[in-house]
């Protein structure tokens, strides 16, 4: 029995601190090929093809400096070469991007291959409504698609830092695979059934991350910062119970919910560039081109996403955290007006009553 | 009809932060009496009754220094003087002073008073268990008790800036006056019937913020930080669902619940001391001393506490976190063995399918 090949599409930060764990536990692992291909976005850093640089020094040294790759994860310049042979495909690019790979993969990958994504977003689908990164990939590709999200801030994993993920998937020979593949020492891994809902939790968090920022940015205390999260996840919950209505309560408490949702307010770069937003009156284009070196803001894309099903559904006064967040974005009201929004909503004191059944 | 009168037993940092609101808002209300009396343990500060300075500066110089208190705020320095006519008895002195405060007022409050608990923290009980704070203060003054706690870093609210609060009371009468008593523009109060689980998680949140000080000291990141607070917090669940069963999961969506718990584990005293217990090497008790001024940690002797209860019932295993701050605290191990608790216990994967009932 020849083991599963696993191919990583992507190679920014996270995509390359995940490569660094898949690559190292596939070794170990006889029920996996030894060899992970990642496809690689061809650029030049200082004259150099990237895909080289990684395949001789073993370290994406432009999205995951100082971190040394597994000498078995091959950087591979084409898409279809990385992912033709590939029997779990790990998508981890900005969500932006999701729809054009999946398009150039059609018809290319084996039919039997089973997606894991690590994407954080949604699509706008025409009519007003938006559509889950995972059913991008499966509407395009026709494969079985789960989901791994956590309070993963990606050097972090990369330098080892005992944390936690959690993986959405249903089929079970499947999930004992993918638990193996991802699990390390200190990377703890649970597996739950609740797809949506960890997919959905690791792209709303996104539009609180923002919230926080302003917040900091404002120089509010912790109190407030801490109010905000929680109203921020009220609006996550109400929201999935609303469009998504079979999702479990238990999966908040899982690293996909609560954890990434504190990680990220306190640590991720949307909360960081939402800070400076507010101290330096910059949009968030520039603030992304200045400060990402190449990596790309998921925060106030996700708000305007969900702001375009929200608007065409008349709930944008529903849900008004992440109705302030897309608009304070788009500078259509200052950061001030946050608090404003919030505190004559009375979401703050009766969200929970009317959308957690316990 | 005169007003309700409320007095404050007890004059630190939040009780003073809680007299400018509620001082401020009897004047507004024509349910409650003008007159607030704060019932403050006499010391001398620079050669001046502290009462004294407070009642002529409104300033409590040394608690909450550079926040003026409403002038109908009166310091007492007498207890049953303080609290002999009150009809609400609103609470907030550190734990380990109730017992012997509420002896002192034993025949001499009114018998219809209602208490509002602001305090965190457990008693110990002979044979091994533990009991909350307002069954203390009902065990002794036989009246009915209420309880107040959330995402409220004294010197936040002090300043007024935006935060939640939680009440827990079952009397809808009270529920309403409560409301009115301490809710503000700034300070918005919800109040729910699960009293004992809003109890609990301001004391149990006490134990989770050494933790987290903790893996600050030793130079983690947000992603452990954030995985210490979810196991933090399924601890805490997993301990009112075992010893207190009735309480209900939206509680802990609250302020009080993971609101509370951010705050403590971004921006509380315990989460300070407890990165600096690591840094310096030195004792809570050493450090207390030298960083507090004056007010008294909760975390350590909460976990001193409730581990009473959880070795003399054999579920130290079930509670790895909150064993291990117990032992770290009390050098029995070193802070580095926190992580070593937690990975090496099933409870990280397994724990909230076991206790929680969705």
């Amino acid at each position: 029995m020849s083991g599963k090949k696993v191919s990583i599409v992507g190679s920014g930060n996270w995509g390359s601190a995940i490569a660094k764990i898949i690559g190292a536990n596939v070794v170990n692992l006889k029920e996996f090929d030894n060899e992970v291909k990642m496809y690689v976005y061809e650029e030049l850093v200082d004259g150099k093809k990237l895909t080289e640089i990684i395949n001789t020094t073993h370290e994406n040294v432009k999205y995951l400096p100082g971190h040394k790759l597994p000498e078995n994860v091959v950087a591979v310049p084409d898409l279809v070469n990385a992912a033709c042979d590939a029997d779990f495909l790990v998508f981890v690019v900005p969500h932006q991007f999701v729809e054009g790979i999946c398009k150039s993969l059609v018809g290319k990958i084996k039919s039997s291959a089973v997606g894991l994504s690590l994407i954080k977003g949604f699509e706008k689908k025409e009519g007003g409504g938006i559509e889950l990164i995972s059913s991008v990939i499966k509407r395009n590709l026709n494969i079985d698609v789960c989901v791994l999200m956590g309070a993963n801030i990606a050097s972090e994993v990369a330098s080892g830092k005992f944390c936690e993920t959690t993986i959405g998937c249903v089929d079970k020979k499947n999930a004992e695979l993918l638990h193996k593949l991802i699990e390390t020492d200190y990377f703890r891994v649970k597996v739950v059934q609740d797809v949506n809902t960890v997919e959905l939790c690791g792209a709303l968090k996104n539009i609180v991350a923002p919230a926080a920022g302003f917040i900091d940015g404002l120089g509010y205390g912790e109190n407030t910062k801490a109010a905000i999260i929680r109203i921020g996840l009220m609006e996550m919950i109400n929201f999935i119970d609303y469009f998504y209505p079979k999702s479990k309560v238990t999966t908040y408490f899982e690293s996909c919910g609560i954890a990434d949702l504190i990680t990220t307010c306190y640590g991720g770069r949307n909360r960081r560039l939402a800070e400076q937003f507010v101290i330096t009156g910059k949009s968030f284009d520039e603030l992304e081109k200045e400060l990402l070196n190449g990596q790309k803001l998921q925060g106030p894309i996700t708000a305007e996403e969900v702001n375009y099903m929200l608007e065409n559904k008349q709930l944008e006064t529903k849900f008004p955290l992440f109705t302030a967040v897309n608009r304070i974005s788009k500078k259509m009201i200052k950061p001030e007006e946050l608090i404003t929004f919030i505190k004559s909503h009375p979401a703050v004191q009766f969200f929970t009553k009317k959308s957690l059944k316990p």
